[in-house]
C-alpha cells in the first residue's frame, strides 16, 4: 500500500471496529438535534451534544441551522427546506466514505465534488393527491472525482462508500420513529 | 375559525393545493445539494438553486453547511456529522407542519421546541458486524408545545404534522438512491 494524504485516519477506525467487536455496549451512539419555532415555517435547530462510546460527548463547537420554506411557498425563506438537510447530509457521507476507503486502499485523492439531486412531487404534503408520497421520489448523486486511478477504481471507491454509509441506508431503507408530545 | 397570527400563509397553501391538483408538472420539484471535499471526512456543502413550478429558482442567499466526524473518530469536528443532518431535517420539518396545521385549525401558538434523538450502532458503518445496520437503529422525537389549545388537540396538530412531513415519510420508507461517477 502506497502512503497516501487524504486526511483520514484509516488506522485509528480499524482500531475502533476491533475494540467494538468485543464491546458492542460502546459502540451505541445517540446524536441529538433541538429545534426551536420561530415563525411561519421558519425553525432554528442547535446541534452541540452526543453519546457515544460510553459517555456524554460534545462538538467542539455548537452548529445553529435555519429551515425555512421558500417564497415561492408564500413563506420567509430564512434558510433552506427541511427535506434538503436531508439531501446535505447524502453529498457529505458519501464523500467522507470516498475519502476514507481511497485512504485505506492506498489512493491519493485531489478532488471530489458531487451533486445531489432529489426529485419531489409537492401534491403529497400539500394534499392534493393521496397517491402520492411526501417525501423524495427519488435521489441522484453524481460524483466527479480526480484521483490518482483507474476509473474502474474509482468506481469501486464510490461502491464502497455507498455500503458503509449511514446517510445512504437512512434513506433507502425504512426507520421506525416515534414522534410524541412531552 | 378564530384568526391566529403564527405566520403561516395557510390560504395560499391551500390555493396552490387546489392548483396543483390541475397542473401536476408545475408540482415537480428538484432539489439540489453540491458537496465539495476538503479534507479527511470534513466536507462543504452548499445549497441555493432549485427547479420547482416550471423553472429554475433559487433561495434568497447561498447556505454553506460544514460536516465532518467528531474527535473521537479520530477526526477533525469541523462541523456536525452527515447523519445529523437528517435528525436536523426531520425536527424542522415536523415544526413547520406543527405551525402550518395550527394556523389552519386556529391554534394560536406560544411556543414549540422539540428534541429529536437518534440511536445509532456505529459497529455497523465500521463494518464490525454485517448484522448491524448502517444507520439509525431508531429515532425519537419529542416536542413541548405552549399554545391556546388542549393536550388532546395539540397532540392532534402533530399528528396530523407527521402524517403530511416530507422528511418523516422520506425516513420511515424507502427512497431509491442512485449514485454515480460522471
Amino acid at each position: 500500500m502506497t502512503t497516501v494524504t487524504n486526511g483520514v485516519n484509516v488506522q485509528a477506525l480499524l482500531d475502533a471496529r476491533e475494540v467494538l467487536k468485543g464491546a458492542p455496549e460502546a459502540a451505541q451512539f445517540t446524536w441529538r438535534a433541538s429545534a426551536s419555532w420561530q415563525h411561519g415555517v421558519h425553525s432554528q435547530i442547535k446541534v452541540q451534544s452526543f453519546f457515544g462510546l460510553g459517555e456524554e460527548r460534545e462538538h467542539k463547537a455548537e452548529s445553529v441551522f435555519e429551515a425555512d420554506h421558500p417564497e415561492v411557498f408564500a413563506a420567509t425563506d430564512n434558510g433552506i427546506t427541511p427535506i434538503e438537510y436531508l439531501i446535505v447530509g447524502l453529498a457529505s457521507c458519501l464523500t467522507a466514505g470516498v475519502a476514507s476507503v481511497a485512504e485505506n486502499r492506498g489512493i491519493q485523492l485531489r478532488s471530489v465534488t458531487s451533486t445531489v439531486e432529489g426529485e419531489h412531487d409537492i401534491r403529497g404534503i400539500l394534499g392534493a393527491d393521496s397517491d402520492v408520497r411526501n417525501g423524495f421520489n427519488d435521489i441522484k448523486v453524481t460524483f466527479h472525482i480526480d484521483a490518482d486511478a483507474s476509473r474502474e477504481d474509482i468506481e469501486a471507491l464510490v461502491a464502497q462508500s455507498q455500503k458503509r454509509s449511514a446517510v445512504f441506508d437512512a434513506l433507502t431503507n425504512p426507520t421506525n420513529v416515534t414522534v410524541e408530545v412531552a
